[in-house]
């Protein structure tokens, strides 16, 4: 099957026939369908019968499957963050620095081959994930269409105090700064100090560089450092407008980070497109009068929940990040989805280091929801557990992406016009939401995807590590 | 001399006869003057010979000599603060647990032998300080009067991220939140995550156990282990709002913590009374409208500067204090001076434990300027260095502090009617500031001070600490 | 109940009478018997009605009891060892400093509450030990009796690397130097460095300052940190013979420290008195003929066990401790129950801190091995449990201590001329040894000790120490 | 100028003419000579005129400049170990994992592009160090002669306590644990811990993997965190004779690692052919007993001095290594050379990242005795700044090292019949031995050396890596 070059046979026509299509808008199944694909996007969509194929075309069959719009993950870290804050990031950069653009691409297409064909990774280091982006765009590198955020305006780097700043401990200097450099883009702590007028030309340069969207850390990152606890903000109001203001002006969603009641409160008022992790509140729960706000607002809630497995793990371990989905955070997660709020699909996922997944325990592993490529599938099963329909467990993660992030022109769902997404599953995911995992195909920019054979570049991934040694 | 009891002979009362009075107010200085002193209170103040000495009275000679208001310290921490953002606070909780008002005692002794008969403590545990405050006004424990803040509002205790998590790798658990709640007073870090409706009752209910003044964290305070970069807000600022709605309420001043220009910028708009520290601004120049706005608002900076040799030697070996009063921060202070700013005497000093300055070469002693005790006399001579005149660090020794705090109905001059506090130094300092330290008289509340005895209790000074090992 | 002043009444003669005595020989247990104690000896020791109880003597009721000689803890550093390895070291002894020998007087104190009238402390700050254990024979004050080694020669105070180098990050130099001259007493690490020349002086010179038995580091410590795998040694086998020599001319014993197969092997080979330790080998098994030179050689091992339960729950949480009694260690031990070799009793004991006792969890508190006061009792049901009989491990705590320690003359069996220290139990422990938690009577020097008041200073156990503070 | 692929032009016949012959037996110079080299060993040295130069040799012109054997540096760890001990060691190994041969290689060219052909390597990982030797020897790689040893039987690997066990709280226990496999090579710790027939198969095994020389650690290594003082003994002086014996059962040579005096002692009693920095011995003075047996014995003295310069910069700012070369070990040192002892250069050298140099202040780079290339040149000034005349400086560089490994038949000096190495000199190295550093001519293995283009790969020196980074 056809992977990067497109239509194989010459007319580059393809046609998925005979599925039951669950199109992204949220109505019944229609079953025994016809999807076809030109020029990379959807040319028609219909029953079986009623669209005519061309000659030509290469048919697809999916009898008796389900064919779904290309998921879309609405935050993943492709440079695994989580990492980044623990163990593993001094090595894991010291092993790819120079190839960074690389490791990304090897985490996007991982994310490609679990069938989503768009990822926005919303914490990355600039250069490498643009450079990334725009060599999948231009077809020189396979993986999953990202847009990307760079920094998280106000952060420090992997090597501040904001991730790692143990690190520095045993690391050099120049190399801990090089990195920080790096990462936090002329975007980072500094941001924090300065009055509102010199934070303006900043922004504005910053965004000048080529954002997708652009993150704002309306409070800090101490988390887990310190018992998932009391962050402190970053920002005042009026710098906050301000950065507000220039994200305006260029057009592009304003996504936000925070990590307690007050930070959120402060992302509604500022009307954040994307509010990340928003129910991460430092284990307190969300007051009604704001969850409502976030209910009826005009933003989008991207959640991050655990299965109640992986949970109950952590709770038992006191593990450090036992808090991060449990407690009042998973209250927060229900309440918000029986007040029916926009929430969106999004995992904070990354290509995690392998030896960092050696040192975990067999049940950390499993359903753990920060390893890219299986992660937004961990996070729909999460969902539903906690009270999501199946139905909108899909929404979440096709239309509702798109519509957050102002791209449901293009994407996020099965119709003509769009750009040609989509994936077949082999059973029924609206009876068992679990069977997401059952890709059979999956179809990005219209032309399919060899995806068990991905990733390509096994950069991070190759393993065991120890058998690239030389041996005597 | 009598010291605590009060006035030896019966009558009670006192006079200092023939000394040149700078009476606070910046005038000319006055020769041949007699002060008198009754209840507690200046009674009468005036030439020689113009006022009448009371029979009974007891006669202090100055002739010859100075005679100036009490100094009042309008930023101290008596529970050396330095100590618990680096080493050594672990073991000086450990020693003194129990006995932390002794402690705060003490140091209060060591501010008033130097001359200080008034501090304000901004940062210390809430309910020792107000115990040893309340012990001293009622004449159960000597020392320099003092007024208390408690906790910053918004930030943890020590053993918290804003002090010295890393102890907690090697004290136990149980102590260090013991310190921390201790500590916190229940205004700490959690604080900044609470929306405004929530922040106000645990504000009134604080204020209410018998503050002076309230201090507010509006920057965090991670500025030596970054590097002097970049600290974070605390709070947003309709929370601030409402802390200075309830600040203003009580009718006791409100106190600021910042670190960086913007945080400064909204302690301006706050109208905070007094703003410690005002010119560290993570090593920025203060841009020049908000440094008029300084100069020309209601608010008093208090600044603390090193001396140059100090400086010096910070510099030369790449001390990690070295920003704190250098380079951004010392023109800062340099051009507050020169604009007319209206400026306290504040040092941060505490009483140190004599095991940490025993860690210290000789040139981080001479000089320093957290040393409570030689504090203030390091701070005259530094701000003469940096423009002052010795009139204006007299001022700002004085009546400014008096002012800013509210208190100069009753502090702050030698002026009838005011709660007769001064001291008497053996030549002229106007001529050079250093003259400061050459005290031959200081009186409290009316009472001369034994103060070459101080201190009288000698928990933490006494040393060296081997000797108390029993021998064999 | 009289306890430090000597028998009440005036004979000072003491009768436990009726009771079936277990003397500490291994016979079988004689009813109905009659102890006469005076002058601190055991006068007579008989069958009820053989024995005359002189007129005025005071006579405890035994009937139905047990009586059995006072027990000997062959191993424990009455200030808290274990914590000084881990946390709770530098907060421990910055309280306590200057007081040490209260602490440990206070331990023994518990170690008397639970029927140790003799603990062997083979590991302390010299002087405050020889102090305590000084006072303690003068009837200065109370406590179980102690003989002292001091510091274990070749090893660093508890802020080496020996101990907690970590600490020294968050304390001052000057403390932790105080500290680690104080506990290397020296002959720390520096004497590994010397030739033997040098060494033999410095050991003739610390023997002389009244060492009941000297210690020698074999190994070194770095156990935990090193996840018990590996020490090194600390002395060259001729240095060790000349510290041996020394310590055979001063006759006095000679006790080991050793963590591995080879240090072990060294030991046998210097013919230690006492190995403390012996079955802790970097979880190798000790080999057999090694094991056999244990069971038929001139020395005692002294053994370290946990109970069943505690070992499950160390090694189900991955415990840092779990090693230490847990797989091969534990073969260990019952290979050398087994085998018969001789075994006394001894915990690593100490007084724990209440505030890291805080930090446990219930499931460490229980069975905890190194709690002193409850250590012995868990000592005998965690080695029957391996396989010792009752008598035996009765054996192990009283007679074969002394036989080790070569003091049998004067202590461990009830026979007349002995020193007179015996406690009674309520139930048979020979049915079952959890029994020996049933004290009715302690004993020491011929004197009933009122056990249950213990201890009489409460400096380290007075808890909880929030408590101490003043309130508003 | 040919390097790797041989004489060019045909014949491979090399003849160095017309300079004056120093030739590292210690006699007078000989001027005008001609030193003639075939199939990679000297054919002929002789007095221009009296050797016949072959037609068809290449004429390499040495007129007016001096000659000399090829150096040989008796101690480097061309995968620098220096870092290990402190910070980089995790950055370097993540970043090279599965490379280290070509960065041993880029070392051993760089120490060739100095004038070294031969390092004897007496620490490093194993495997690379001997793949990276035999490449070299057959031809595959270019780069001094390299001799190994692999481990230091008894330490443990990069990330165990004898380096940096704090790294491990950053990185993952897996990598972590993989570097410490790859580099204790089955010869670490735990050999400490056992009996010596446990012992003995393991030595032979290792031996048996193709050693060139075995180094055992008399002491530990823990001197940098404990401030130069008090290593403990790896080994008992059994198990060290069974190790000796499987050396010489071998017949390869016995080094020794010792870092103190009774540890220098046994290195001494053990007759170890090389006694790696003999000076260092925890700061204490060699007795003089044991510095005449270290003079008249059957082995060599490594010593490691700094330049007077760089020991008065690591002086004057308390660094961590001042202790490495300074005080009692310079005085050692001056009492070695003074003694007429048998000494050997020797450096532990090796290729330092340039991440690690970029963040030293120039005075430490200056004379840094730790960076290959240079650290043999740094040494010669050293030593004769110590006392050492310049020709012994050369021997000690060349003959002396060769006699130290039993390579004198092969190597150290340019005589007829051995290896053709040799280096020339500009000026003469014996009226100022700083101009051992202006290099002509390298030849190794009777053939030129292009030495100026070394290194041919650029891993670990290619600079500044952040310019590795794609751009934008």
């Amino acid at each position: 099957m056809n992977t990067l070059a497109g239509g194989a046979e010459g007319t580059g026509v393809f046609a998925v026939v005979g599925g039951t299509l669950i199109d992204g808008n949220g109505g019944t199944p229609r079953p025994e369908t016809v999807v076809l694909m030109e020029n990379g996007r959807f040319s028609a969509v219909g029953r079986r019968g009623e669209v005519a194929i061309p000659p030509g075309a290469t048919v697809i069959d999916a009898s008796g499957q389900f064919v779904l719009p290309g998921l879309m993950n609405g935050n993943v870290h492709l440079l695994d963050a989580i990492m980044m804050m623990g163990k593993g990031g001094a090595e894991y950069l010291a092993r790819f620095e120079g190839r960074l653009h690389e490791v990304i691409e090897e985490a996007s297409q991982l994310s490609l081959r679990g069938g989503c064909t768009t990822v926005f990774d919303t914490w990355n280091a600039l250069v490498p994930v643009l450079n990334a982006r725009d060599r999948i765009n231009a077809g020189q590198a396979q993986g999953a269409r990202i847009f990307a955020a760079g920094n998280i305006v106000g952060m420090g780097g992997p090597f501040s105090a904001d991730y790692s700043m143990q690190s520095r401990q045993v690391i050099s200097k120049t190399f801990a700064d090089r990195m920080d450099t790096l990462f936090d883009a002329g975007v980072g702590r500094i941001l924090s100090t300065l009055p509102p007028e010199e934070v303006r030309p900043i922004i504005r340069d910053y965004i000048a560089q080529g954002l997708d969207m652009l993150k704002v850390a309306i409070s800090d990152h101490l988390v887990v450092t310190l018992g998932w606890q009391s962050p402190y903000l970053c920002f005042s109001e009026r710098v906050l407008r301000v950065i507000a203001e220039e994200v305006r002006r260029a057009g592009i969603p304003l996504v936000s980070h925070t990590l307690s009641v007050e930070s959120l409160n402060i992302a509604v008022d500022l009307e954040c497109d994307v509010m990340i992790h928003a129910t991460i509140t430092s284990l307190q729960p969300i007051p009604e009068d704001l969850l409502l706000r976030m209910a009826k607002g005009r933003g989008w809630s991207e959640i991050q929940p655990t299965t109640h497995g992986y949970q109950c793990h952590l709770d038992a371990t006191n593990h450090p990040w036992a808090g991060y989905a449990g407690g009042a955070h998973e209250e927060n997660t229900v309440r918000l989805i029986a007040a029916g709020a926009p929430i969106i699909l999004g995992t904070d996922a990354g290509c995690t280091d392998p030896d960092i997944l050696h040192d975990l325990p067999p049940e950390e592993i499993e359903d753990r929801p920060w390893t890219i490529g299986t992660d937004h599938l961990v996070w729909m099963r999460a969902m539903v557990e906690k009270g999501m329909t199946p139905m909108n467990a899909i929404l979440s993660s096709t239309r509702e992406v798109a519509r957050a992030y102002g791209m449901v022109k293009d994407y996020g769902t099965v119709e003509a016009g769009k750009v040609a997404d989509l994936i077949v599953v082999k059973r029924d995911p609206l009876a068992d939401i679990a069977r997401m995992s059952e890709l059979a195909v999956v179809i990005k920019d219209g032309i399919p995807v060899d995806f068990e054979k991905l990733p390509t570049q096994r950069l991070v991934t190759k393993y065991p590590r120890g058998e690239d040694f030389e041996r005597r």
